[in-house]
């Protein structure tokens, strides 16, 4: 008996679903997807770099077209938004060109992603304003700069406010980017943070940090003409919100479903958001837990989406596959700066109950004497009792990021800062020192907390 | 009562246990480090960067002077070179300026390092045919270019060939590299060791793989003037060989230690060789455990040196750390193509009683719609019983090299490649694709493996 699969989201966590569960299942599974947008398998993460100029046109940041998708047997309608999800009829009401329509499903995926956070103040919704979620989002930003804006005030300091700061930099224009936070990039320490400020900066972007908005002004036309903020007004016709996202669950919490953590959907590990139901959830509208505190977070990311659709998909072909959860990795640049992070900072490692040291090392990508060597900095946080490492950060110049990934499996594999020190990690002057970065920190951490006598 | 340590060889290994010994125990410890050349603590690695111009003098490649370790409250006795230890009198002879000289100790550490292989063939003793592992070397093969040669001809296509090599043809050298395996880099599979002779040809470089060197012809002085190999004979007047290096253990197997794997040193993991003779032992002159077939093997590397100077040092002072062995991770590039390998090939898996299934794809380095990504071939070797990563290669453009780490700290921890591939790895456009390429090898692994069903 062929059963159906109903997608609600066509994006990363959604696709990555059907698209698994299809290829193993064929024709024993009908796979139809409800996207409100004309565009499926896309990256947002790439909007930044679309605006920039460094890819040409949307269609690029498109892994995978609708017409693709249907090619491969999902029934992917696009413009069609889902309103209303009946659990017990095990049915969805969506609207689309045609009016309302209700597709009955077996199993339900709720992959309906996340929204920008809009800040809750006057004139929040004037136009000009716009966040960097969707496509139709990075096109009425290119369109709007397109217009010659003489400045453009970027709300939040975190990922996608640098990240958009550095396109409008580079784009030339009149760059503001306000932050809540005393240092940009709040998810490393405020000493890292004070690195990336020094770098926007001389990138001469004019950032303000450790003030609030608190309104917009707009003129008679309902269009902004200036951000209000707790240190005065800044003019502007273009307003880009890089304030964070939100997940969106008003579709699953009107179904009945409950919600966690920042308004997100608890999922199991199999991406069950209700096993009795049949309702499967994934990507940026979901829970993940966090494998360092064993708590549950919102960590809206394309690397999970991507894994948790596929397990999802795996699970629903027979297998028995799990999502693991997550360290919180996540990295970044801003012009030549790097900037990376993944598990615990200080604070948080405390909050978790952990007792935490931390050490920051200066580091060169490369081995110093090497022409093209930049300065890193490396911070790691450890357990005094235990020693094992809990987080670390990296802020530095081109090759430094991706050495957070060595800290992440350090991480993952719930390491001490001793062994860390000790393993074999790759090593040639234009890569590293013959101690790399990461065990420099690691030794540094070691040599603090100090080794009993034999 | 203060004890002496000698130190036979004052570069990583020797300098770096000496450096800590003598940071832990101040007076308690007198350090005599016996060096034969001129120079301490010095980056042999860096003496293709030196040849090639990025790095300008023998000095930057100096991490620390004879002077500096002094200041330190180290005896360097430079330009002394041992002759003989006497393991039953606790003395080493050693020849300096001033004739021979005794030295006693309490404790002795043998690190006297490695020496370019000279191929055992009619004429290698000509005069124009150098190795390149001291500054010495160095010095001698920038002074041999400085007469302007007409060719360079590199025998070996290894690391330090084809180093040099990019070396010799960045300063416009008519450059022929000569080497025995059918592809340059043996330490990758021959699949990926045709991207690098792909990228060596490309470059301008006259690689003759398949070929043995026979002989070397002089003329009337003495000095080289032909490489003869089994596919005739290549005129030149400067040789470098890059074969490989050999332990420089004629002196402990002299004084009666066992010689191991290729000639070199077995110690503990603590670095001894002898406990009852107080001997300890570490760097290019020691075999080191590989952690996955849990074999002695002859590893040369200077990051290995550093770790087991560093463990003697602090088991010296009384603290109890070890030397956990080695993966065989190692990286280099040539030009602009990145090569980096750990753990075990398909081969090397079968020789250990592995059941190994290998797997390789092609990914980029940034996001795919990014215009500076570049191609990069990642190999994986799982064990088809255990699915237990075995080792990985990669062979790619600028930014491939680094992930190895990921690799390296997965086979460290033994990690299958299902849970590889669901790790928080960093991701951004201009780092990673939404699967890191480590994942997306460690995927394509999953699925050829198999799994079963719920």
């Amino acid at each position: 008996m062929t059963r159906r699969l109903l997608v609600v989201g066509g994006d990363a966590a959604g696709m990555s679903a059907a698209s698994t569960a299809k290829r193993a299942l064929g024709d024993r599974l009908d796979v139809v997807v409800l996207e409100r947008q004309p565009w499926t398998s896309y990256s947002a993460c790439g909007i930044p770099y679309w605006v920039a100029g460094d890819v040409a046109t949307l269609d690029d940041l498109i892994a995978r077209t609708p017409q693709q998708h249907r090619k491969n047997g999902i029934d992917v309608r696009t413009g069609a938004t889902a309103t209303e999800i009946d659990l017990e009829a095990g049915v969805v009401t969506a609207f689309t060109d045609a009016g309302a329509e209700t597709f009955a499903y077996d199993e339900l995926l709720v992959a309906t992603g996340a929204e920008p956070v809009r800040p809750d103040v006057p004139g929040v919704d004037a136009q000009g304003i716009y966040g960097v979620q969707t496509l139709a989002d990075g096109r009425r930003v290119l369109d709007a700069l397109a217009r010659d804006p003489g400045r453009v005030v970027i709300v939040g300091a975190g990922y996608i406010g640098v990240e958009m700061a550095e396109a409008c930099v580079r784009r030339g224009l009149d760059t503001v980017v306000v932050g809540k936070h005393p240092t940009p990039m709040p998810t490393v320490d405020d000493d890292l943070g004070e690195l990336v400020a020094k770098e926007m900066r001389s990138d001469g972007i004019d950032l303000r940090v450790g003030v609030t908005v608190t309104g917009f002004e707009a003129d008679l036309d309902g269009h902004v003409r200036a951000v209000v903020t707790d240190h005065g007004a800044i003019t502007t016709d273009l307003v880009i919100l890089g304030a964070g996202v939100r997940p969106r669950t008003e579709l699953a919490a009107g179904a009945g479903l409950r919600l966690g953590v920042d308004g997100a959907l608890p999922v199991d590990p199999h991406g069950r958001a209700d096993v009795e139901r049949r309702v499967w959830a994934a990507g940026d509208c979901v829970e993940s837990v966090d494998r360092i505190t064993g708590r549950a977070s919102y960590v809206p990311l394309g690397t999970h989406a991507n894994k948790q659709g596929w397990v999802i998909g795996r699970n629903l072909a027979g297998y028995d596959v799990s999502f693991p959860g997550v360290l919180g990795t996540a990295m970044t640049k801003v012009m030549s700066l790097e900037i990376a992070r993944t598990g615990l900072g200080e604070r948080a490692a405390r909050e978790a109950g952990f007792d935490p040291v931390s050490e920051r090392i200066e580091a060169t990508t490369s081995a110093g004497y090497m022409p093209d060597a930049r300065t890193m900095t490396v911070k790691v946080v450890a357990d005094r009792g235990t020693r094992r490492l809990l987080g670390a950060q990296i802020v530095g110049g081109e090759g430094s990021a991706l050495r957070i990934d060595s800290f992440a499996l350090a991480l993952w594999n719930e390491m001490t800062v001793d062994a860390l020190m000790m393993t074999d990690l790759g090593y040639a002057p234009p890569f590293a020192s013959v101690w790399d970065p990461v065990q420099q920190a690691a030794r540094a951490a070691v040599s603090t907390l100090g080794s009993p006598l034999r």
